[in-house]
C-alpha cells in the first residue's frame, strides 16, 4: 500500500500535503480501531525518541501515550541537557540517535520545514514524524481534527469549516485548510485582517466573523500565540475577545448541530470563553482523546513502511 | 472499605486530615506487606503522571520507584517544557492529561491547597495524590514517618514526638502533628519562636529545645528551607546549629532508645550534625526506604477506589 | 573472575586504570556478543538511574539504550529539578537513590574523581559507572573506541594511534592513551603545544601534526570544547582548521587503511571537515553504534560483581 505521494516521504510523516485522501482515510480508520480497543501488532522491539525543541503538553504527552499503548521503547531526550547546547546540529543529533538504534523520531522544531534536509540527506535510517514545524505544519493535530469532525458528521463533503484567529502564525490553520479542502469541505477564515495570510487565499475564503459564524458546521478557534510574539504591548485581550473571541453571547448564534473546536492550550476568556471550553457542543476534550489514537495510527503506519517491529 | 471521610476525597489522597486512623493503619499494613515482598495485583494497564512544580529528589524518585514496582506505565511531564510556560492553568493541564488517558496524577505544587479546585470541579476522571502543597501538607512523607515510628515502637500511644526547626513553613510538621495526635502520640515543638505558628498550638505544645530533648522518643529535625526564603542574609548557620541544631553533644542527652528522623534534604552541620545522619539511632535512610512502600500502598489504594488496573 | 585490580573498584567501573588487559578483553568480547544478538540474562528486576550533571546526547542516550536493551528499570533523574538545587551533596543524593532501591548509578560530573569519596564512604550499596568526570576519565568512551579499533585491525599491538587536538582538557585522550599503551599500541599526540599536558608524556609522544599523520593507523580527532572555556575570544576556527584540523586535503595524506575517529559532538569544519564525518574511512557512526554494546557489557559486568538481577 503506497500511502505517500513522493518517494522521500515514504516512511516519514511530515506534511499533510504528502497524504492522499485515501491515505488519510486509512489513518482515520485505523485510529478508530485503536479507539475501540484494537491492540498493538508489534512482535519486535521498536525504539522511539521524542525531540521537542518547543514547549508542549498536549502533543508531547499524547505521542508518549501513543507510544506506550503500542508497546514501544522510548528513549528520553531533553534538548536543554543535550549536546545541542554545545552547538551540535539537528542533523548530527539525529545521526547519533540513529546510530544508537532509535527507529522513530518525533520532532517539534521552531524552524519551518526543518525536516527537509534530514530526509534529503538519505543517511538516516530512522523515520521522522513531524510534531510541528514553526508556522508550518502539524499533521497529527490535523488528523485528530479530521477524526473528530468525521466522528461528528460522518463526512467532510459539503461541511463549512470556519477557522478564526491568528491564521498567519498557525500550523493548525494551514494543515487543516489543505486537508479539509482536499476532502471536500469548504474552508472559511475569520479574525483580524492583518493576521490573514494571502498565501492561504487559495485554501479558503476570508470573511466577516459575525457574518460567517451562523453558517459554519465547525467553528475552529485558534490560540493567540503570545509565545510567538503574535501579540504585543498594545494587545488588549478584552478588546480581542469582544471583536473576535467566541463569547457565550456569540455562541448563541451558532448553527444547530455545529461544534466548537480548539487545538489548545486555550487562553480562556480571550479567543474562547471559559464557559464554552467544556460546553455540550465543544469537542475540546474529544480532540485530545482522539489525538492519542491518530498518533498510534501514524506511528504504526511508519513502522509498516519501514518493516519495523515485525510489521509488514 | 470506605477509607476517606469525605466523598470528594474518595479516590484522591491529598491530606492526612481525610484519613481516619483506620485508613492510616490499613495503608501502613499494606506498606509493610510490600516491604516484605508482596507483589503488584494489577492485571490491566494503569497510566500515571508525576507533576513536580517544585524541585525534589526524594519524593519524586520515590514515587517513580513505587510506580515502577507496581508495574504502572509512567508518562513524563516536565513543567519547564510544558504548556504551563505558555500560561496554561493547572486545571487545563490536568484536563489534558486526563483526556489523554492518565489515570493518576502525583502533584507537588507551591500553592497551598492547589488540589481543592481540581477536585471540586468534578470534571477530572484521574485520581490525585498530593506530593506536597506549599507550606500545607505532605501526606506521603507523613505516612512514611508513621511507618518508621510504628516499626520502631510498635505503637503511637504515649510516645513523645519532638519536632524541631522551621515549623511554620514545614509541610511535614503540620501533616505529622495532625496524624500523630490522632493516633495517640504527644506532639512537642521546639526551635526559634518566630518560626512557630499559633495555628499549630492545638496540635502540640511549644517548649524549650534543650529541656524537651531528653524527654522525647522521636526527635524530628526539620530542614532550614533556604529555597523558601526562610533564612536571609542575617541567617548564621553556625549560630543556628549551636542554638537549635541536633549536635553530637546534644544527641548525648537523648533518651535511651530514642530515634532521630529528618525528612531530607539535610543541611549537614546546620539542623543536624553530619556525624548523626547515619548514626545507629538515626532513621534517615530507613525513612527513605519506607517511603517507596507507603507510596505503593497509596497508589494501590487510589486504584482500588477507582477500580483501575483490574482492582476492585 | 576478578576483573578489577583494587577491592574498592570491584562492582564499580570508574577508571580504565582499574581494568586489566584481561578485563578489557572480556568486556569487548561480551560487547561483540551483544552486537551479534545475545540477549539479556537478567531474571530479576534491576533499577538504574542516570545522573548527568553535564550535558550530553551520545553518552546519555547510549546508556539509556543499553539499559533498555538489557531490560533494566530506569528511574528518571534531572539535576536541574532535583534537591541538588537546594544544596544537597552528591553523596546525599546517592544515599537517597540507594535507599529508594536504585542498584546502579551512571554518573557524569564536572568534578575530577568525584567518585572517590562515594566509593571510599562504603555506605552505598549501588554500583557506580563513571560516564565522564571533568577532564579525567571516560571509560565507556575508551571501551567503544577500543572495540572499534579491534574490529578494524583485529589487534592493538604495533598500531600507531594519533590523538590530535585539545589533549589537556580531554577525558578521551587520557583514558584512551592509558588503555592503548597497556594493550600494546603506540600513542602519539599532536595539536597546539599549549594544549599538551606534560602529565601525558609518559603515555605517548607529542609531535608535529603533519609529520605524524601519514604514519598513523588511527587518527583520533578531539573536540574543541567551547563549553569548557577552552577557546576564547581570540580563537579563530578557520585558522585552527588550517593548522590542526583534519581537512579533506590533509586526509589525502593518511596511510592506506587508516581510519578516522571522533568522540562527538563534532565541530564540523573546525577539528574535522564536514565531508569527512561520514567518509568511507570514518568510523564516527560505528563508534556510536558500538557504544551501546560496550555499555551493555559494562552494566552486566557490574551486575555480575554485585549478584544483581539474578546474575552470578
Amino acid at each position: 500500500m503506497l500511502a505517500y505521494q513522493t518517494k522521500n516521504d515514504l516512511g516519514n510523516l511530515v506534511s499533510m500535503a504528502d497524504l492522499s485522501t485515501n491515505a488519510i482515510g486509512n489513518l482515520l480508520d485505523r485510529a478508530e480501531e485503536f479507539k475501540h480497543g484494537a491492540g498493538s501488532r508489534f512482535t519486535q522491539p521498536v525504539y522511539a525518541v521524542n525531540l521537542f525543541f518547543e514547549n508542549s503538553t498536549r502533543t508531547h504527552t499524547s505521542f508518549e501515550m501513543a507510544e506506550r499503548k503500542l508497546g514501544l521503547n522510548i528513549l528520553p531526550f531533553d534538548p536543554s541537557t543535550s549536546s545541542v547546547t554545545k552547538g551540535e546540529t539537528l542533523h548530527d543529533t539525529l545521526l547519533t540517535l540513529d546510530a544508537i538504534g532509535a527507529n522513530i523520531a518525533v520532532i517539534r522544531h521552531k524552524q519551518n520545514r526543518y525536516y527537509e534536509p534530514l530526509i534529503a540527506g538519505c543517511d538516516l535510517n530512522l523515520g521522522i514524524i513531524n510534531a510541528g514545524d514553526g508556522s508550518g505544519e502539524h499533521p497529527s493535530q490535523s488528523l485528530l481534527d479530521l477524526m473528530t469532525i468525521r466522528e461528528e458528521f460522518g463526512r467532510f463533503t459539503g461541511l463549512r469549516i470556519l477557522i478564526c484567529g491568528d491564521i498567519r502564525h498557525s500550523r493548525v490553520a494551514r494543515s487543516n485548510a489543505e486537508a479539509l479542502g482536499k476532502l471536500g469541505a469548504k474552508v472559511l477564515f475569520a479574525g483580524p485582517q492583518e493576521w490573514f495570510d494571502d498565501s492561504l487565499s487559495d485554501l479558503g475564503e476570508y470573511g466577516d466573523w459575525d457574518e460567517l459564524l451562523p453558517t459554519a458546521d465547525v467553528v475552529m478557534m485558534l490560540r493567540i500565540q503570545h509565545e510567538r510574539g503574535v501579540s504585543n504591548d498594545h494587545f488588549d485581550p478584552e478588546a480581542y475577545a469582544a471583536k473576535y473571541g467566541l463569547t457565550v453571547q456569540r455562541a448563541l448564534h451558532m448553527k444547530q448541530g455545529a461544534i466548537i473546536m480548539h487545538p489548545g492550550p486555550i487562553n480562556r476568556g480571550v479567543e474562547l470563553a471559559s464557559e464554552l471550553v467544556q460546553a455540550p457542543n465543544s469537542r475540546f476534550v474529544k480532540q485530545m482523546q482522539n489525538g492519542v489514537y491518530v498518533r498510534m495510527a501514524m506511528i504504526e503506519r511508519i513502522c509498516l513502511d519501514r518493516h519495523l517491529g515485525g510489521l509488514s
